[in-house]
């Protein structure tokens, strides 16, 4: 299939038995991976986080989001350690952003590198580690928050070459050299497509 | 309020700084903790994970939800590493369960310990490490997947009481020393509540 | 001696070999210990982490004392990862703080627990780790930035007893079982005491 | 400026939010950095440090500095896991040397490496962390021993060129190419220079 | 059986998923754990560990052993990091011990808790972090230096009771509370098993 | 010598001190390495890890050998953390293989990666942190399990270029660029050598 995708799991060998998968043969080349999550949190959260009560006064939200923010970037570093079969990699850059939304927080984390593997991985444990750190900070006064959404949201550089997570869900590729195309996008399932499609359409109705 | 909730993000003090909340005075007690979350999959990787093709032959699924579980269990041990204002405890015991729905792999993680605070964030870190574990693995063939509804599902022990999350989103407290009772259970928040009635119930709506 | 000062390095063995002392038989208490530290750095980065310019304009001083008070923490809790012999300890409680003064970022760490060990250890890699992420935010500023004064300024709990760091260097202990009298107070050595005194009275000089 | 050195915090963005910045366009490059303090101990630790007590007796010394200087080490590789916004890297190299003095041990450390970022970091984390070691094996015997004068002595390679911190504690850049020449040395700040001349200088007479 | 001996697989549940085994309903006890094991190594690196040179000549063995030793007190600290299904527990106490035999390096630990598990495994993750150790500082000279051996010697407190690994290989049982008696120690594997037996074999009996 | 053997421990420098030897010259290169190791059950171990019992029956096996080969992969990612001397190295791929043998469970691992140093601690802390794990999942069941024969196996790339381990236990070393000739192999000792061949060959009887 032309958009890379395996159809098989590439971390066990024949006989089931997993394995660090050997990435010694890839050339270094630049990559990049976002992604993104968000933790759903009460309305009385959102307004500890944003610092302003409900009469207009100001609450110390304080360190919050830097806790997140910092939590994420050194997650991202610890992703080898956490993620049996993630090769150790040379982490070129970490940027976790936060925004406080009327009912969630919503993260986001950019991933580089310039060495053999994808830094998905990288990213998605970014925002794991910030949305846990908030649910840790919020926990007593909502215990029930909830982590939700989390994705990659688009990723450059590799042998899969770019692609973003289009609105329905499925994977549009861009075209190689340039800027996103919509328009011509090679989409790997869509909302429309017959039964056979692919998970990722059938996925984004829900 | 009489379910132990407080009003303000306990790990900022006054002046926003933030802190590892001194336990040092709590009395260590017997605590448990329940998460779940789901990893949203593509049709062909409930295949995979459950070893049957579309034609009835049997595939090499091998490891794969061997290594999730114990990616889980041992990301538990590792909580106090990565949420920064969490305190390093004595885990005594862990329990994650995967199990492949039609469209998703979903997880349960139950922490126990002994000591002075509650065990939350090692089911929910034990939860996420194990969901980005299967990401990982099935990535080349979903780059999509999603993780989802990452939550507590109920607790046990410490000060708070014990309480179990509802259908509804919702807190639903245990009857002290008892088995659970939905008929008198306080709720902090229910579907139909009034406008005032907090963030848990108008997010069980979503 | 009174004070509950060693005579010997306890570390090493008869033979000299370094080993993690026996404290199985020392009974659980109370204990805290606090430790300060200082940050020299140019009035170009007072100005930047003041978020004020000669002018008088605001400058983003953003998260950079969050990240350092963040770091702080979490060194404590590795503690035992990175000093050889130290116990690895139920942290109870840590706090740091950082204050921007005209000349340094000065730091002060505050560690608890209820354990069989002190945490002046834990108290002091809160700072370093803390100095040490100061210098790594400024040096592309200031590359001379130099830590100094890293010390336990008190410690509570042990058999040791209470204790604070007297303004001359010295060991100041406290009366057992009330408030700090500075009057009464037995000094392990003072500035003008005898050549036997001890180290600490003599580096008071310096 | 000549010496490459920035004028604002570079681990925040414009909005003051901390990041991992991004080196993946940096050249890898042959990096070394020397990084130097001291542990200011009692005249009885010195004794046993060294050995010898005062009648000329042998002590059993034992593995007290091999202790240090592996702790040293070891705590260079694990600065990426300390320091929130350093950058994991190869590092190809690390020596650690302890001198005990007649009041003080005194620690040196350089870091190698052929890498996208300098090793400043990893060389004051080799001195800080054997620092503490030294105090943990020496706090029973002299509990206020201090830290102090953690710094980095010289630089070499990467964008910002060879330098070494002078006598004045001013950054005395290397002529390019060729060995040090003190005489036509660029100063980034000189004891008598003007009052704009930068904190480096300022700080030289403390 | 009497020896407290399991006859199943106590990390994996009835359906074989592994687990970390509650033991929060465990009492904490004094528990002590002795491991040993060997590295063979070249008579090179004998004379090399010794100091000493065929002709009488000293080398400058220097560090190696402090080295190893100091590896095998933090690789205790370790154990649940590598473990999957260990326990984290306050470890009260590590010494290792290293002789240089004519044809190996011979390794012994104890570790020592009061907690709720026993220290088999962290007394043996201290033998084998030592050897590894030893072989990386050999192997320049000796690529083929080798572990062996690694086995628990003896282990006192829990609930199995104290014992010690007989000379055939077996599992001799302490009366309570006494000394050790071998007269009327119940074996796991008996003494009179035909000399080529090997305790391996004798442990079938059990 | 024509094996690029060392005589003199490379860990140390000529005062004895260790450190981390400097490899920032070395150019990187593909290399490999395979380690082995064996750790010894009892029969009753062997058919709980087959899964079968004397009388036929199947038993629940379940997760036991891949919690095994997880922790051998996880292990070999932890290597600089736990061998003090230990450069941290980009490693492209790992493989840890399990075989129940009859009185044995019997581990290979493959560590690979293209960085500037050999991978045979990683390949040889992927065997015994499988291996410990192995004995930690069966001491209930044979509480004198031993771990035995940990060992490198064959070697490819870098200066020493490629060898094995011959059936004697000596170093075989492989013509250049070509498959192993066993013919015109040097070995870097033999059983029948002269006195002068080198400690492999003589622990080869052993």
């Amino acid at each position: 299939m032309s958009t890379g995708k395996a159809d098989h799991l590439t971390h066990v060998d024949a006989t089931g038995a997993a394995r660090m998968v050997d990435v010694a043969d890839k050339a270094p080349s630049s990559r990049t991976a976002t992604a993104s999550g968000r933790v759903r949190v009460s309305p009385r959260v959102v307004e500890l986080l944003r610092g302003t009560s409900p009469d207009g006064r100001t609450l110390p939200k304080g360190d919050a989001l830097a806790v997140a923010r910092i939590a994420g970037i050194m997650g991202a570093k610890r992703t080898p350690d956490l993620i049996p079969l993630c090769h150790p990699i040379a982490l070129h850059g970490v940027t976790v952003e936060l925004t406080v939304a009327d009912d969630a927080v919503e993260i986001s984390a950019t991933a580089r590198t310039a060495d053999r593997t994808g830094v998905e991985m990288e990213a998605l444990t970014a925002v794991t580690t910030a949305a846990l750190t908030i649910v840790d900070m919020v926990k007593a006064v909502d215990p029930v928050a909830e982590i939700c959404s989390v994705r990659v949201e688009s990723k450059t550089g590799g042998k899969s070459g770019d692609w973003h997570r289009g609105a329905d869900g499925s994977v549009v590729r861009e075209t190689s050299g340039t800027a996103e195309t919509s328009g011509t996008a090679e989409t790997s399932g869509t909302a429309g497509a017959s039964g056979t499609a692919g998970g990722e359409a059938e996925r984004s109705a829900s």
